[in-house]
């Protein structure tokens, strides 16, 4: 299935974020049809701080590798990391990359002006025709000009964007406005309280994990430190060396206890 | 206290192994002394092979991000890369790395000669006087000729190393051999099933957990996204986007459960 066509499919695309080889290659191995990138997990794992356009490099070092991985792929290039986003994006694309998430928050807390991020937009889709480019709105991330966030999913979506990424969009009635008033699919990230079933029921077309799954790993990486510390068990069913080792040649990732 | 001097301390130094800057400000904000780096980790998450000598830029790479922490910082050369030796540890002791593990183990499964392994710990050392210099002796880890693991020590001690790490041992009565006829720390991998008290008992000066945190956080990861797919509750204590993002200005990591 294409990654266009995971958008409308029974049940919505769940996306889970990667951040580097081997969480890609894990989440792929688990069975997820599509791996996205978080942008903060990139950034934080190179010592770097995220939405403010510092990790160019890293992501597209990062796509290079996860390409091929026989799933699509979909990268976060924040706000174009002040770039040229048209070269970006067919540098992307070149790559084998099938879609880019770029978003209208910018360093502060603050959202870039509609039509100036519609050419952002407008860019990644000239550089990368055959790109899926979501257009994410950060009114409810950032949580300023929430009563905007229709209208600068449409200037996206008329700029050439082929999804709306609202993550912040956590309530029923504020979700299905936007699918309503917005004709391509929308994605959110992982509402707890909802669901995924919830989430397609309410018209919504791609879930994120976001950050969540880095944060997971860097708690756990924490957790596991201090109970060796302690002397406390460790989690159960941490996979092997080997069952590591592994994921750069294709290897399952603990298939055992799937 | 400097790096040297937490391998004489009341119990042994418990060395937690990060693979990218944000396990290791994760894991000096939790309050470990000094962090090492996990091979296997630095290799899958660049997708890459452990053990292959294939991972020398990503390792100095990963080096020069988190020498910045204000915590002594060793870190795992496998074999050299087939690099020059010297001029590696002199790269990296400029950085500002208090110690290397150079190991004798090779690609396939097999042991270095003990004569040239020799020769690469004496080169680590010239280049970086001032590392600690692990010497890793393979025979335990590989399970090959385990008999020449003292007279393998000595060699490596002969020609300047400042510590031994034998991964894999994890016998009482071994452990208190190796530490018997070897005149310098002695460094084992994690033992569950001895904790970090008993082998202070036994002698042993630093505990490393390996690969364990890392494979902890990829299982962790893979767990969650799981966890979302099913619709189930994710596991309690995540940190926050903030917590994060804050990692790479110094901030402290979950410090509210701690």
């Amino acid at each position: 299935m294409t990654f266009q066509n995971l958008h409308h499919a029974d049940r919505p695309l769940l996306l889970p974020n990667a951040w580097d080889f081997a969480s890609a290659a894990a989440l792929h191995a688990a069975g997820f049809a599509a791996i996205g990138t978080t942008s903060l997990g990139v950034a934080a794992a190179a010592g770097l701080p995220d939405g403010e356009g510092a990790t160019r490099d890293e992501t597209v070092a990062l796509a290079r590798r996860i390409v091929g991985l026989p799933v699509p792929v979909t990268v976060d290039i924040e706000s174009g990391f002040g770039a040229d986003v048209r070269e970006l994006a067919a540098e992307l694309a070149a790559l084998g990359v099938a879609g880019v998430n770029i978003e209208d928050g910018r360093p502060g807390g603050v959202l870039a002006d509609p039509v100036e991020q519609a050419g952002l937009v407008r860019a990644a889709k000239e550089g990368g025709p055959g790109l899926f480019v979501n257009a994410r709105v950060d009114t409810h991330w950032l949580g300023v000009a929430k009563e905007s966030t229709v209208d600068r999913a449409r200037r996206y979506l008329d700029a050439g964007a082929d999804g709306v990424f609202v993550p912040g969009l956590a309530l029923e009635r504020e979700i299905a406005a936007v699918v309503a008033a917005v004709d391509a699919p929308l994605n959110v990230l992982h509402v707890p309280a909802l669901g995924l079933r919830r989430l397609g029921e309410l018209g919504v077309r791609r879930v994120s994990t976001g950050s969540l799954l880095f944060r997971a790993a860097l708690h756990a990486a924490v957790t596991t430190a201090c109970q060796v510390r302690e002397g406390e068990p460790v989690a159960d069913g941490i996979p092997s060396y080997a069952d590591a080792q592994g994921l750069a040649a294709g290897a399952p990732w603990s298939a055992r206890d799937r």
